[in-house]
């Protein structure tokens, strides 16, 4: 083909001319692509179809022109509510083999690997059920407010949709979040280490305005009980304190009602505190001057040290982070060269203040930049641009919040907590690139 | 039924006591509920079962517990891509009947009314296409930059991913929002005057990169031609000081990849500007040295004025905002009492400072409270609590931003540019509250 360009002197390439064909890496045509350009290469016939303005000629064109470009496409408003893209099918929430042997107390994991910002997706915040899904017909489903208050209250979701409300970006973590990693590592990819973790805006009730409206016995009561209305009965005790600082009786989950998953239609948000106290489907909040020490609360969700003893009531998710690309399981597809690395930090305690970058595993650390907006108990994106020389390397990343608290490497809590603790495991995480480019789980 | 409670004295009710039965409205259930409350009511039988906790005997149970608290429920991760609750099903963009007759060039318009905080979940984008929705394979994709630059190039997906990659939240809104609005009201709700409109985390590379890739003539540059790949081949001029300044080539939305009905695998997102500029599927970037005056910046999207001219290039958004509840086709439940009014605001020059809201068609006004974060180019919620009286009102809002641009009252709009402009209506938009709490769209 010959053609002519509006820019004399100027060679056009068509992206057409140099669609793979089968059989053919995606790189090497893509390097074909750059070589054709850089030499001239060969030129889409062009005409002149306006003021100052070229087209291809239709007769011209070459015969691979994609069909998404000659055809009318669907309807508009052909997805009333709308889904991914066909493509991005394996871009699911996934459970990690044999972790659980009851499908109904269970994990599905978020896909961090694949995730982009701070925004998690709603279609892909993890689920984490322990008397699995159940499905609560907003119209029938109510929370009750008792114990230690003035006016013991039930509350339809009508009504709840009638206070004021508030909407706050924060990240929810499972206690339970990088628990394989106490001992080797045993699980392949960040998805199965850190997957437990996800950050939405949510929007709700203050859940000081209802213990204002059921007039709490502010001299008594020092403890909540939560309860869930799924079949499990999930029980949490939640200290006053946080009730009255920043916890949430969410229904809104990234602008829309929360996800079947995430405890629809209501849930509590106790921002900053492991997953579980966040109960999800929410029908009982109780006032009370102690913890319940109930059963999810003793047998689980407390860490056994190594003298046997347990931690009862370790709410916070002390700062942390990790490196989501490159990440376990993926392969660099050029041997050296310039690779961003990213991931996301987090603080239970507030806002992350540096994230440190190393790439030679611990010895020398470079500072991430922090991508805004900077929020109080929320994921934050850190990138640190990186030329990778081609040889073995270990990846890792280092949370500093606006406490000072410095997220501690993998033997340092190890040396404090042991290896059975199960819940709050915060170490530094370390991806092992192999000289083929390889990424693996790895300690050092 | 008779029973205790672990505090004496203390009387607690069981919701499910107090589940609607058929033909009951449930506000009647929840006022009798209530006065149950005042009046001591029915206390659920209650044992101690563990230290300090108490719980439902069930032997004691009501017959009608709600089914999700007494099964299991499905297997966790059922969904590997979760949906919302079936009980949501409402909630979807719509078509406004009429306004279009070609199903492929076309708007479904976000549900604004029923949105919270400041994202738009993927889902509810509003979707706006001049060919209809095409499928796009990433594989085969590509993105050409040419025109005037030093080496032109063509870039697959993979490129593009391996560049360094920023996230920013920032709304688009169509041109053409609010376009019915600029005669006498012609659409009852929120989500047809204003939906149009959406705010996402969106990831990508920004444009001064890969400008900087191809080496764009720094001197003669002025202009770039975006290209969309869908059958449209929808083309749109871009300033280069807009390229230079925070234009994204965007692959990432809220997370995850960019949907379909947003311009799968790939599009523009120019910032503050009217959306038809954020071209989707884009697949060609052109330098010049002038504006290319094609067919969707001259016969659409231009604005014509009262004397026949029409105004070209108005590109940005200015500052605007809208309340979202209570908004038209609503209906107030209770004659009188507390409710927040809350909306959004936004300005395509940069940050929300204020927002001022008034019951009474803009004689007396009030300061809003904005719900941070407060981003530039960004949607902002604001909130007002307000105690109506029970008497017809007439809801606004106004907005200024952060270069002191006070948003328009229709007159004063209509006195500049006529009533055939279509584009860029940022008017204050009033709500009628008659005194039934019916919500009507109208002028004043």
């Amino acid at each position: 083909m010959t053609g002519i360009d509006d820019k004399p002197g100027r060679l056009v390439l068509a992206a057409e001319d140099f669609l793979p064909t089968e059989g053919t890496s995606r790189r090497v045509v893509l390097r074909n692509m750059l070589a054709a350009v850089a030499a001239g290469g060969t030129a889409l016939a062009m005409r002149q179809v306006g003021a100052g303005e070229f087209e291809a000629d239709p007769a011209h064109l070459p015969p691979h022109l994609p069909p998404w470009s000659q055809n009318l496409g669907k309807p508009v408003g052909s997805s009333p509510y709308g889904q991914p893209s066909p493509y991005e099918r394996n871009i699911i929430r996934r459970i990690s083999p044999g972790l659980t042997t009851t499908p109904q107390s269970s994990v599905a994991f978020t896909p961090l690997q694949n995730l982009f910002g701070i925004i998690t997706p709603n279609g892909l915040h993890f689920e984490r059920d322990h008397n699995g899904l159940p499905e609560v017909n907003p119209y029938e489903h109510r929370l009750m407010i008792h114990g230690l208050v003035r006016e013991p209250k039930i509350y339809t979701m009508e009504d709840l949709l009638r206070f004021p409300s508030v909407s706050r970006i924060h990240f929810i973590e499972c206690g339970a979040n990088t628990a394989m990693e106490w001992g080797n590592p045993a699980v392949p990819t960040v998805q199965y280490t850190h997957g437990m973790l996800a950050c939405s805006e949510w929007t709700g009730v203050p859940l000081s305005t209802l213990l204002d409206d059921v007039g709490f016995d502010r001299k008594r009561a020092k403890y909540i009980l939560a309860e869930g209305a799924d079949g499990a009965g999930l029980t949490r005790t939640i200290p006053i304190e946080f009730a009255l600082d920043d916890v949430l009786v969410a229904y809104g989950q990234n602008g829309e009602m929360v996800r079947p998953e995430q405890g629809y239609p209501v849930r509590l948000l106790v921002p900053g505190v492991q997953g579980i106290s966040s109960v999800k489907w929410l029908r009982r909040l109780k006032l009370g001057d102690q913890p319940w020490n109930t059963r999810e609360e003793s047998l689980q969700y407390s860490d056994l040290m190594p003298d046997g003893s347990s931690r009862q009531y370790t709410w916070i998710q002390e700062a942390k982070s990790v490196i989501t690309s490159p990440s376990g399981g993926q392969q660099l597809l050029d041997k050296g060269g310039y690779y961003q690395i990213t991931g996301y930090a987090w603080s239970g305690r507030g806002k992350v203040k540096r994230v440190d970058v190393s790439t030679d595993g611990g010895r020398n650390w470079r500072t991430a930049v922090l991508q805004e907006p900077i929020l109080s108990k929320a994921l934050t994106r850190f990138r640190l641009d990186w030329h990778w020389d081609g040889s073995p390397a270990l990846l890792q990343s280092r949370c500093i919040d606006e406490t000072g608290y410095v997220q501690p490497k993998m033997r340092q809590l190890r040396a404090v907590r042991g290896t059975r603790s199960i819940y709050h495991n915060n170490a530094i995480q370390t991806w092992q690139i192999d000289a083929e480019g390889r990424v693996h789980n790895v300690q050092v």
